[in-house]
């Protein structure tokens, strides 16, 4: 027995709202809280709009919580605590909170901190993890393309601009999925014109979504502003 | 206008029912045909047992499919043109054909070959893919195990008895899925050994269904009769 609350950590998938589980679902019907995270003050998070769609009408605490978007250590582990604090609040009351996540929450999101630090700072917390359907998955639904299959494998990376470490990837796997290729676009293309691969990769941003785009003839993206969540998947 | 059905790769999830997403909910109870893998004649397919928790009392046809297990050409060949032409006949009749398949379609999943051969066989045929929540983040979730987060990589893995590769993969990348490891579980245990991670593995299968098991303590593993699909999570 325990008067603490649980945090969940809820994802809700890449874009499509139906793309939520039923899960998902019923832990958010079920939580008073529901704390989403907001890249600055004023601003809507994906993730929540998402889940506003399915608690329109419904009684919650919602918590916005800004997430520092800085390179410096203090400020970085003051907010943070700041952020922690705040989402312990209602859990010290007994009140289940449900945090948000866009794609999966154990996939490069937000949560992963939250979890870390929560579990350092109240570990009497129980911690909840509600799988979501990862924007990787998402974008091989929208393109019709299999990620992997038999004894192919799949990697999943982080764009740089280190072109050995992006043609290395490329050679050890079947299939790769790029994330946030946006800032190293250029260098990208130059690495997918040397292996001959510039045909078999394409650009995706915000799949399943509304405001989704995709490329194929991505050679015509030299140069290109893209958002900051677009994605390429090559597939040899 | 087309006279032609839709053929849908439906992702059911890993095994826990609710992690069905609701527009795989949707499609199920929307589509006249339901068809299924089956391993052999008289099984059940685990994700035709997810899909009928939610159609029971649903007048719907249901295709079993028994797909080929054999290595010769000339079987496998025949055998999967007989598996195309059972989902063609529902679909020349204009009906939508759903397939539903564990984790997610487009993931190591018998969909991948439907899909392949049917767009060779009856290219005038729609295929639609509603993604699914794989095993990988259904095993994060339930391990609380953060799978990849900022810069680190992700690579998922077809295990072999390969120790060289195995060992590659493994020092190439922050976290390592090794999928169906019950074949190789002893030489998968010599690689994590050599590289003193047998601490940071976890050995999983049915991941968040009724049947799951987690092994932490992976060195017990040593000679164990495990089944065919666990998989293993090393994370550095």
């Amino acid at each position: 027995m325990s008067d603490i609350g649980t945090l969940y950590g809820v994802g809700v998938g890449p874009g499509d709202p139906e793309l939520i589980t039923v899960k998902a679902f019923r832990v958010l019907k079920e939580s008073p809280v529901i704390a989403y995270p907001k890249k600055r003050k004023g601003s809507k998070s994906y993730a929540h709009a998402i889940a506003e769609g399915y608690l329109h009408e419904q009684e919650k605490e919602r918590l916005g919580l800004v997430f520092p978007m800085t390179k410096d250590r203090d400020i970085l582990e003051r907010e943070w605590h700041r952020v922690v604090e705040t989402v312990w609040e209602p859990l010290s009351r007994g009140k289940d909170v449900a945090f948000v996540t866009e794609g999966d929450p154990l996939l490069y999101s937000t949560f992963i901190h939250l979890m870390r630090l929560m579990n350092q700072c109240h570990p009497e917390v129980e911690i909840q993890v509600v799988p979501g359907i990862s924007s990787i998955n998402g974008v091989a639904a929208r393109l019709g393309l299999p990620l992997a299959d038999g004894d192919e494998t799949l990697a999943i990376v982080p764009a740089t601009d280190d072109h050995e470490q992006m043609k290395k990837v490329l050679q050890d796997h079947a299939c790769v999925i790029f994330l946030k290729v946006a800032k190293v676009i250029d260098p990208m293309l130059r690495v997918l014109e040397e292996l001959d691969l510039l045909d078999r990769a394409s650009v995706v941003t915000k799949a399943t979504s509304s405001e989704e785009r995709i490329w194929k003839e991505v050679s015509e993206l030299k140069r290109a502003e893209l958002p900051y969540l677009t994605l390429m998947v090559v597939r040899k």
